[in-house]
């Protein structure tokens, strides 16, 4: 496949807008900043949730987040996603009452919501899911990574305040989304895999966002057997990566990063001291918490 | 009031745990990390969410969950808030089925979640919140409040990986919340208000997190009419923040930042060429991209 078949696109002028404002002198400012608007989602007929999202690709956006949450199970039958711009609405439709619908159906009467219930799912299908132990993860792939993904033009570096993830092979980046929901650049690329039938066991996913337990459970939904973040993690985080044996890897920025979990994949072929550190033009540091 | 009636508490067991990482050069790195649990919410005997949480103040998180989701309507009866660390759970109970279950129950017969069918709801409170217009933001205090939380002793600066919320009147930090859930802290700042009586039209919202919809609405919905980020916004949290008359002050850093709405509370009794920069300690920078 090749690199960057999908990659942010910041000169679409649905994605970001100008806004005025006046600095610490008083002084006008004119600054780009993301859009974000909501999109509700349908499970045929059944209203699942209200996302706030820059708004591109909402068909990978919905299928991804469906299939994250377990609300579908891969390989389930979809007869079509209909994106609704009018009403900002998105509906996935299948051919028969999925599995969750009427599981949601029996619960809501009693106790139930859709949020809840999918949760226990979640986690019986994260302790059963098993990742390949012979995937590996080179050093110099991930510094190569980095530098690839950190200096193509994003909405990160026009607009700040936006999180981007990466699906990955070897050292090249291959679908690159952004979002101003960290979980929906996420699901994004769950969609797109689904879509186009793309196994997970020989990637690498990689973050701008923090390693938390939703980052690593998704990330084992999706197969994939390495995820690599620029922030830090949780001590949850930490203990699910173990629990999966994901190869966990924190706070890779210029020379530097942390291996958390699974240890085994990596291969140490980059002499750490040789790499240089990230420009700093380049170091999302100028909105350095802007996608907090 | 008191300033830090409530702060962060480094030195909590329970708050963070040690974890044993490996850096780009095969040494062993022992690092503090926050913790993070699941916490699931019940209202009466209706599950609602269960949400990823440090695990500080439950009952504030639940409540405040509660309130800023429009799940319950300020001034509601409850009778009562039970934590139960053994299950991961809490429980709010009302006298009588509050309108939101009734609502909710009605709706999933057909097609709603409770979070699609709170969204409606939420946005309809939103534009008839009336927010004071003669509350004032004086720059001094901004920049005397962005050093007060900075150098308090934090999760963040111990542990990284979190956010903060924090509760203001003019210069003075009252409530210092922080959880790996950026709305989790807003969520136990709003359920400390509503449990103290504490009303917000003379307050000031201070977030680590950007300035985005979903903030803006939750500011608005607890009644404070200035809100103040460190970080960047989105479009259409701009949008709402001027929908609501709300003051919104993103990228508050050292001697910087910038209105972004409300400029009419705004007054400018500080010279800000004379504020010093962030000490580089204490700049949220170490850990930059943590609270991604």
């Amino acid at each position: 496949m090749k690199e960057f078949t999908i990659r942010p696109d910041p000169a679409d002028p649905r994605l970001t807008r100008r806004v005025a404002g006046t600095d610490e002198e008083g002084r006008k400012v004119d600054l780009a900043v993301p859009t974000e608007r909501p999109l509700t989602l349908y499970l045929n007929k059944r209203e699942i949730v209200t996302m706030m999202t820059i708004g591109d690709y909402p068909e990978y956006l919905a299928l991804g987040y469906l299939l994250n949450q377990n609300m579908l199970k891969a390989g389930d039958p979809v007869d079509g996603i209909d994106y609704d711009p009018e009403i900002d609405t998105v509906v996935v439709r299948t051919p028969t009452t999925t599995d969750f619908e009427a599981k949601l159906r029996k619960r809501t009467l009693t106790s139930g919501c859709a949020q809840g219930t999918a949760f226990g799912d979640v986690m019986e299908t994260f302790d059963a899911s098993r990742l390949p132990a012979d995937a590996v993860l080179k050093t110099s792939w991930l510094y190569t990574l980095s530098r690839k993904i950190n200096s193509v033009p994003s909405l990160y570096l026009e607009a700040g305040a936006i999180h981007g993830c990466v699906l990955c092979e070897q050292d090249r980046p291959l679908v690159y989304m952004e979002d101003v929901g960290r979980h929906n650049a996420v699901d994004k690329v769950a969609g797109w895999m689904a879509t186009n039938r793309v196994a997970g066991g020989d990637k690498i996913f990689y973050t701008t966002g923090r390693l938390t337990s939703e980052m690593v459970i998704k990330t084992v939904q999706m197969g994939i057997p390495i995820l690599v973040s620029r922030s830090g993690c949780t001590a949850w985080g930490v203990d699910l990566a173990e629990r999966a044996g994901l190869t966990l890897v924190g706070r890779a920025k210029g020379k530097h990063f942390l291996v958390l979990s699974g240890h085994h994949r990596v291969v140490y072929d980059a002499d750490a001291r040789t790499v240089a550190e990230e420009a700093k033009h380049l170091r999302r540091k100028g909105a350095e918490e802007d996608a907090a």
